[in-house]
């Protein structure tokens, strides 16, 4: 159990709006970052909340020209109809993100599948609520990206030359199951955002996720060089997918991006790219399910026997999340804990609003 | 290093085709079988050769019922021009899998992204197959199925109710590494044909991969109760992927597939799902690469970064299957061990075939 103060979504959402409109974001740029914030925390994940993107626009966005406000968002012309090529010109990524999801669902009412890609990326923080949006309207979603930064050595290596690289898989299973099913997990051992938390709280690293400057193993979070893969040969796999998609998609390669500096190559690219794909569930549906059941009754039947036989304590991909949502909606506001609202305060501080104190806040343990 | 033994081809075809036409099958189904254990064998795994087909065509296939020699696909009418759905009627699986892979193909040409879900489907046997044969083609695939029977636990569970749920994701890297990236494996911290191979050869299961009936961790191969994911809620999430999409396409619960017998309902489906999905590279492709390069010299870059910086060690996934096809065609036959080979000559002798004897056969090292 965690100590969680509660903390009011529309202050929270006025902090997040007034932050990136200070570093010259658009109104409606700052309004989808406030959106992405919101259903991060939300959702508790606190490794992707409105101070990772604060601390993200920083070290690779409008501060170092790796993110454009204001930029506009190019679709080149394709043949293929149900497949859409955006050059999104270093945009703020959540801004690119819930449109490319709602661009894919409109494709796949029409087509069964739809398929945005998207060149000249920047980070869109939390790939789960872009696939959530599309569960939540009924849609089967699917979104990875390069992660900004080379932070993974491949298996069996020793250097850092793939990003974090997460895969997001939504499945609309809320009227089934009381939530969307949400596979959804950076392909390396530890995300670096876990290593920074545990960095921040004095905590060690689980055993074996990363290797410190010569290669070692380490369990100390301030000297991670490099994260590993999980799942070894496997994660690495999933990992590279990644890469190779932004490869076709139009991302560099992977040492140099999210880098600025002199000893850039002239004509590189250091952005990041996206893929959303999403499944309208009727194009794949059978009309002739066991024992007369229709779609969802059978995806409950599924379910109900991947949790029976004794597996009843197996937590389902996205319940925790699911767990967190309630709770948060119970109590009507977002849950941070001591040190991120101290954070939020002095963030606060430094753009002119109204602070909220600690001990003005309500708590509850999560 | 192991001794392998280099058998022709073209006996090896013959014996297929001679052994599965004896249990009913017909001319283009032994011929699409004999197509797949080829790509099986010629790429080194083996796991799911013919040895292994046949094996499962005794267990679940023509010999129970679960599959039916000369069945017809039914392509199911829809409103969704880019995705197909086919009832495959348990049509032996590689002659749909072979199939469905081109018609996505043909799809992916028109739509840039082409889905083909199939319903009451057989095992495919080697997913791998089909996804590298789109690669050769210049195209992006991915398969996901539910393997044939429920062999692996959730994470944090005891009982097995999820199939070893392989996912295959092949990519178009020929003509820039000289083999196609092919990420390809069972979402099951090991295979239960790896299991089963141990087994044979009287050796132990690596740490932590599989369960006994006590629900204990165990090593030794004869006493497998449950297999676990590999990388813990992340190849749990994976697993529970192809459960959902099979949910949708059309099967049934996990735990009574390729179950028969009188303990099974009524009304019931015993049967697999396959989903395919090929996408044709330029429907995601940038026209704006960095440095000016060709989409294949911007893959080519990002590949060599990967494994530049030190980490010239690391296999691309994919690698040892080309290093095992190009050692395959230098020896102008198909390898397998002396085991296997007596195995192979077995069921020459059963089909009233003429054997090929061990020290009429060359042997090399790989």
């Amino acid at each position: 159990m965690t100590q969680f103060f509660i903390v009011n979504r529309f202050w929270h959402q006025q902090l997040v709006e007034v932050a990136f409109s200070q570093r010259g974001y658009d109104d409606e740029e700052c309004l989808q970052m406030a959106r992405l914030c919101d259903a991060a925390t939300r959702n508790g994940i606190r490794t992707h909340n409105f101070l990772k993107a604060l601390h993200l626009d920083t070290l690779f966005g409008s501060r170092v020209g790796g993110c454009v406000p204001g930029a506009r968002i190019e679709r080149r012309a394709s043949r293929f109809s149900a497949c859409e090529h955006w050059d999104a010109n270093r945009k703020l990524g959540p801004s690119v993100g819930w449109k490319a999801i709602e661009r894919c669902i409109e494709l796949a009412d029409i087509y069964g599948t739809g398929t945005v890609s998207v060149n000249n990326a920047w980070h869109y923080l939390w790939g789960g609520a872009y696939v959530l949006e599309a569960a939540s309207k009924g849609y089967i979603a699917y979104t990875n990206c390069t992660a900004m930064l080379a932070e993974v050595a491949p298996f069996g290596g020793v250097f850092p030359t793939l990003g974090t690289n997460p895969h997001s898989w939504a499945f609309p299973t809320e009227s089934i199951i009381g939530f969307p099913v949400l596979v959804d997990w950076a392909t390396s051992a530890i995300a670096m955002g876990r290593a920074q938390q545990l960095a921040r709280e004095n905590q060690k690293l689980p055993p074996g996720v990363a290797v410190d400057a010569q290669g070692t193993i380490t369990d100390d979070p301030n000297k991670v060089a490099a994260l590993l893969p999980f799942g070894r040969h496997k994660g690495f796999g999933l990992g590279l997918i990644n890469e190779l998609f932004a490869g076709w998609i139009g991302g560099s390669v992977p040492t140099i991006r999210g880098r600025y500096g002199s000893q850039i190559p002239k004509g590189e690219k250091q952005s990041c790219a996206f893929y959303f794909q999403v499944i309208h569930p009727e194009a794949i549906q059978s009309a002739n399910f066991a024992q007369g059941r229709s779609s969802e009754e059978n995806v409950s039947s599924i379910l109900k026997d991947i949790l029976g036989h004794g597996n009843d304590q197996c937590l389902i991909p996205g319940q925790l999340e699911a767990r967190m949502k309630q709770k948060s909606d119970e109590v009507q506001g977002l849950l941070f804990t001591q040190k991120e609202i101290e954070e939020l305060n002095q963030i606060a501080k430094d753009c002119g609003l109204e602070i909220t104190p600690l001990k003005d806040l309500e708590v509850c343990d999560f």
